[in-house]
């Protein structure tokens, strides 16, 4: 660094290896929407970080530090998205950003709230519970197994009615992208509010709440390279919120509870690397696109679901006809890859993803599914192995099921 | 460690020394109930458990670590208050805990919530919320500033319309302790059910959640030298509980959202000390009897609030007639120490204490008051120091308010 550089920055301007993001276990990870390793430069500061252990709300020395790492933070964590630091609520992670946005927002006596019928559990489960209580009655938009939302349904039943629309953007199996600046506009117009749940961005894609117009958006910490504990909801200005945990003023009384500056100066560093996102992420898409068409090519019986529609680079979710994905999962894993059959908060339920199965997957295709997910850290001789290993499991697996073996 | 220590075992049976739990700035810290710095044997674990970075919930190789981490934990912490592993869920933290148990208990039709008149903000703003949304009828039990609950008035209004009672075991601003067990027999006589706040009773007082008899109680790490950003909610075996996150299973489907096992693993092994608590404890309350007969014998003007009651021995609230507290705080920080004037939560608030208030405090007596919390890493020599600084900035501040200086 040369003298000009701010002592307090902790902005490196050259862009780190992809050896700083690659996971540290003894397995080749490609299960990152699942979470990420913590950056190798994010470790060294969360060592660091640890002696700014006060309390941020504490106006003595001891607070100085946290309080500081928190507003630097909350303004490096508002450039990534576009947003003012001041529309950041910082939360536990990304299931909490979504209660909160969906739990908290008012807009006046609106009783329907539109969503798609492959959100996350945290969006799902949290609108159900609603509907439930009487709260707000639920319409799911369809998305069909080419990955595609269903805009005329969507366009059908929004009319005054609608309170909110929420959808995500970028499904967290199979990658893909809705249209959500289209959808966001055609919401707007009849007076519904949009949140967003972006938990599946962050270097993926670069986000900007501005440019999409969204009231609301989820986002989260541990799926970027940082630290588990901490998520972020971006809440335009003027937009009104109903804490989900009340208490403290702390984050301007939309989030009580003492500040995890330790997992936020974790999420405000990652957030610094804005600029290597766009490159990163087409790297893993060019790699991605490499492993699907060797896996295509190489393994009989094998679709891509929600290939035709847009994706992020990161995923692909495969059906591989007359395998069980839990099986490939586990064979895999002794073989020393990590792989997921579907969305990590449901692994060890027997049950086929909901997801796969609202876009029109038979359950014996979405039983027979396999999630990848590959990262900044992820090479091409990790792919170039994994395809490999993949097709002696699979025929392996096949030959069993067949009493082959 | 000798050839029969289990590997996993993070347990020392050897005490830690004070200088392991000391607060690493340059001012000595006397605001442990704000937060208190983090064990050095906790730091170096994190730096370790920083390679456990997959997600719990992930059924590969890099779900495994995490996973255990997390189960540990979870033996560690229940064994540290009593319970039973499965009765524990972990929370983001002290308020998360008390807002999931005040807004997930259920109990049948009955409306009233009896609560003391000095609770944290995070339980008496969210029985506010839960009136205004008419949920619930809101009762506050009187303290007087001798520091005792009034019992009548609970007796009184204790009846078959009270759906919960719940009361802080530990005050956070005078250190009062409340009767619990006695509270929790008298609410369950008319099947009320039991939440108690005890976010400041973990290492200043051995606490057993079954022989309280508690149906809910909540924790906070960061007040017991792990990190930030984890803290649990107790819940009774057999009782009710509405998520205040929907979505994954986590948690028994109590709480959703990749769990933070870096936090988490610090909490568990924070709760391995507990053989240290009261030896810790004893020698904290020493300390703090010992500081306020000097400061009594030897500073005009200044009494104790709540000193009458029980007290945790971590705590002083004292009112120095004459000066101003905030202006006392900053005079005492340029001096190289760290205290409060309210709860952190409320630092930079002009407005007194409503706990002091509450307890019949005058807004000039509450106003001129200073909360002092002393924690494991105090010694003999820091409340030398303070006392005799104290002293100088009482005198000097006092002589500016009579126009001397």
């Amino acid at each position: 660094m040369g003298p000009c550089v701010k002592k307090d920055s902790m902005k490196s301007s050259a862009p780190l290896p992809r050896e700083a993001f690659r996971a540290s276990g003894k397995n080749i990870y490609l299960d990152h929407n699942a979470t990420t390793p913590v950056a190798s430069f994010v470790r060294e500061a969360v060592v660091s970080d640890l002696h700014a252990w006060g309390n941020a709300g504490s106006i003595h020395a001891d607070g100085r530090h946290p309080k500081s790492l928190l507003r630097e933070s909350r303004k490096q964590v508002a450039e990534l998205i576009g947003a003012h630091p001041l529309e950041l609520v910082f939360t536990s992670g990304g299931s909490e950003a979504n209660n909160t946005a969906l739990k908290g927002f008012r807009n006046g006596d609106r009783k329907t709230v539109l969503t798609s019928a492959v959100e996350h559990p945290s969006v799902i489960r949290t609108l159900k519970y609603l509907e439930e209580q009487g709260i707000y009655k639920i319409i799911q938009i369809p998305v069909n197994r080419d990955g595609f939302m269903d805009m005329d349904f969507y366009q059908r039943h929004l009319d005054e009615r609608v309170a909110l629309v929420s959808i995500m953007y970028a499904n967290n199996e199979t990658g893909n992208i809705f249209p959500i600046k289209e959808m966001v506009s055609m919401a707007h117009e009849v007076g519904a509010q949009f949140h967003c749940d972006g938990v599946q961005s962050l270097g993926k894609s670069l986000v900007d709440v501005k440019d999409l117009g969204v009231d609301y958006m989820s986002f989260s910490a541990h799926k970027f390279y940082a630290l588990k504990g901490v998520g972020a909801l971006y809440i335009k200005k003027g937009r009104h919120l109903d804490p989900l945990i009340h208490g403290g003023a702390q984050e301007r009384k939309r989030r009580a509870g003492t500040e995890n500056t330790l997992a936020i100066a974790s999420f405000g560093r990652m957030a610094e690397r804005k600029d290597e996102i766009e490159a990163y992420a087409k790297e893993v898409e060019n790699l991605r696109d490499y492993m699907e068409s060797r896996i295509l090519k190489e393994i009989d019986g094998v679709s891509i679901t929600g290939k035709e529609a847009p994706r992020i680079g990161a995923s692909s979710s495969l059906v591989l006809e007359g395998v069980d994905g839990e099986t490939l999962l586990m064979n895999l894993d002794v073989k020393g890859f990590s792989v997921s059959t579907g969305a990590a908060c449901s692994s060890g339920n027997p049950e086929p993803s909901p997801v796969l199965l609202a876009m029109g997957l038979s359950r014996q295709e979405a039983q027979s599914s396999l999630r990848l997910s590959l990262g900044w850290g992820t090479s091409q001789e990790d792919i170039d192995l994994f395809v490999t290993t993949l097709k002696e499991v699979v025929m392996h697996v096949r030959k069993i099921a067949r009493g082959e073996i």
